[in-house]
């Protein structure tokens, strides 16, 4: 019932190269949870740290820097006074969003957690 | 313009965790070209190391393993003779490729690979 016996390898690992760079960029601990907190729009640090809860001021640092550098999000400073930096989702940031949503739903559904605790 | 200003960070924590469950298995090289290529229908370890191309066949085994635990990828014996070993997605396996093929074409079109090289 399938139609395509054909699998395009070239293009797979093309997507595999670029699905890699997501995995590097977006595998780690918070980086989910600090662009989801960006949605509804741009946030300064402390906001940012009381919005997710939990996360250390030195790891939402370095996630914000990762972030920054990759163009996902971008870091605005408001000379003031009093001066201000503020962080908001860039339009790859944003584009990325529904993906993100996406991965998350189907891992929610088809992929529970280890069960070593029950 | 944005209409929701309340950030409903467990839920983006329970999305987080289930995000890092899915990066943790998928984050792996080849792991995405291997569900691709099992697209097309099911098919046995040659066939399979064939079509993808450049990977070895110990890494390919252990992704096959990966896939296998996490329930994404089901593995038939048909006793034959000769003895035949097959490997298929599952529904869950399934279910991954859209998500994953919207993350492999954000990245593809919002995550340019590192510029060192050029």
């Amino acid at each position: 019932m399938r139609s395509a016996q054909h699998v395009d390898t070239g293009a797979c690992e093309r997507s595999d190269e670029a699905l890699a760079r997501a995995f590097t960029l977006l595998g780690k601990r918070w980086t989910g949870v600090v662009l989801g907190s960006l949605r509804p729009g741009p946030a300064g640090f402390r906001e940012l740290a009381r919005a997710i809860g939990g996360v250390s001021d030195s790891v939402l640092s370095d996630r914000l820097v990762e972030l920054t550098e990759s163009g996902l999000v971008s870091r605005t400073v408001d000379p003031g006074p009093p001066v201000a930096v503020s962080y908001a989702l860039t339009e790859h940031g944003e584009a990325l969003i529904p993906a993100l949503t996406h991965l998350a739903e189907w891992a929610q559904s088809h992929l529970p957690p280890p069960s070593d605790s029950g």
